[in-house]
């Protein structure tokens, strides 16, 4: 019961991270292949280094799941391309969720191998947001991720909280409920409230190499 | 008998791979090891994901072969500058036969690994064309995979057939000739005849947001 | 003893190279996640890509010191903004210092693995400059690396010092000793000779076509 609830999530979750991937691809003008490659990378991109990292078998290469969602998430593009951007809202709060569940897992998996928990929280992370940076960097755009809205910083929040309730000796459930709300919310009130991190100022080389 | 013939055929494939990288990076003005780089990213690139991800040793650290070719194309390159754009078409059929060669090879290592065929024809894939997606990243250029001619479509059309004749019961040797041949029928088909995938079409973001 | 001396040295070329990251993603307006996230990618990515193809633990999921000293270098950033830049010569020898213990530290971690020789030059380089290549990638700027100064070919040079002492019958310590100096001394000298390597020519392709 818990598993097929879990298996929705990160279908829903995997099918919002490869629309978003697919329609960068599309005002590119990639082709379908092309598109179901950034697709594809922006949904299992950040699974795969954590797998990598932690030495495991990648989760895609265990079963075709992944390969297929993002081809029916392909096929959703090309079909309802018009209609889809009334749900603009819509995908974004699969995006949200999808995030707040890979972080999840990625914190869960690191744990299982034994590591301790700000590997964890490192792995959550990655798991988030690497996929998104690989296809900026596909698309050879900068990574959004180091300018915008709080993202990354989201994941390492969730996984902050998974840790205080790990020690404050709540139930898995409710750590990973708090991690995934906290994930949740913060990209809500993010985009809704235009929160950011500071930028980081510079000082110009020039005027520093004429002194 | 056999061995020698692959391998024979795996060093011409290599040239082929890293020519066409370092003459890349030749047209970029990037120095004599800059450009050894990019022609041994482009010719191990996509072996060298493969086994990270099938969690095998790497082939290139097995044997110095390969940056030992990587370095005789570097000096083809230098020495015959002025005739290499005479073999333009000789060096494309080399990185056709190359290509073939790359996923026969990322096949065969991860069946005999024990993944599943759809595991294997991924892999095939990735040893074909991810070396040349880091070329293009390495040199700050989108890669052209995602717009260009049949490529990565070449590699998992050979993929399949090389599943077909396996489920029908051809031999091993049927299976990688079969294989071999359709890759590079299909990539002296889409050069010839312009062959490419549908583009995807775009519903601008813009005109959405007003909405 | 000899660890602490090691210890800090690696410290501090973490520093050197993490601050050199921030600086870049400064002069980009990155935000502070991102900045950190750009100085943690230049310090640690050229060992993370070294424990991976060596296929052992990667060395900063053992010991959060990493993280916590690109922080440190982050806090250093904020904080010494406008005296920093008058560093400029200090940071650029502790990053020549760092760039020399990290290709030590490659050299030996592959020949522990019981790599030979040459897969362990390959790995010193890549423990060097993969960090630095990474960097460029993510700030979407094309690589220096493949143009600069001699950099890359600093650390083969290195490693090949290092060869030739184990060749010769040298101890470990002198072997070392030699191969930091080596690639110390020509970093310095690149810099203050402009040294370079030749630029690859190149025949117009335009031209060809024509033909």
């Amino acid at each position: 019961m818990d598993d097929i609830f879990l298996t929705t999530i990160e279908v829903i979750g995997t099918i919002a991270f490869a629309i978003s991937g697919i329609r960068l691809a599309a005002a590119k003008e990639f082709d379908w292949f092309g598109a179901y490659t950034i697709g594809l990378v922006t949904a299992i991109g950040g699974g795969t280094l954590r797998d990598v990292l932690l030495d495991i078998t990648v989760f895609w290469m265990e079963t075709p799941l992944y390969l297929l969602v993002t081809g029916l998430s392909l096929a959703l593009v090309i079909i309802f391309r018009k209609t889809l951007v009334r749900f603009n809202r819509t995908l974004f709060l699969f995006d949200a969720i999808g995030l707040a569940l890979f972080v999840v897992i990625g914190i869960q998996k690191s744990l299982a191998c034994g590591f301790p928990m700000w590997v964890a929280i490192a792995m959550g992370m990655i798991t988030g947001s690497f996929g998104g940076v690989t296809r900026d960097i596909l698309i050879n755009e900068e990574p959004l991720f180091f300018r915008k809205d709080i993202y990354a910083t989201a994941c390492i929040a969730g996984g902050i909280i998974y840790w205080i309730i790990d020690c404050a000796g709540g139930s898995p459930v409710l750590q990973q409920s708090a991690c995934a709300v906290t994930v949740i919310g913060l990209r809500v009130c993010a985009i809704r409230y235009n929160w950011a991190l500071p930028v980081l100022k510079y000082e110009r080389k020039n005027d520093t190499d004429r002194q």
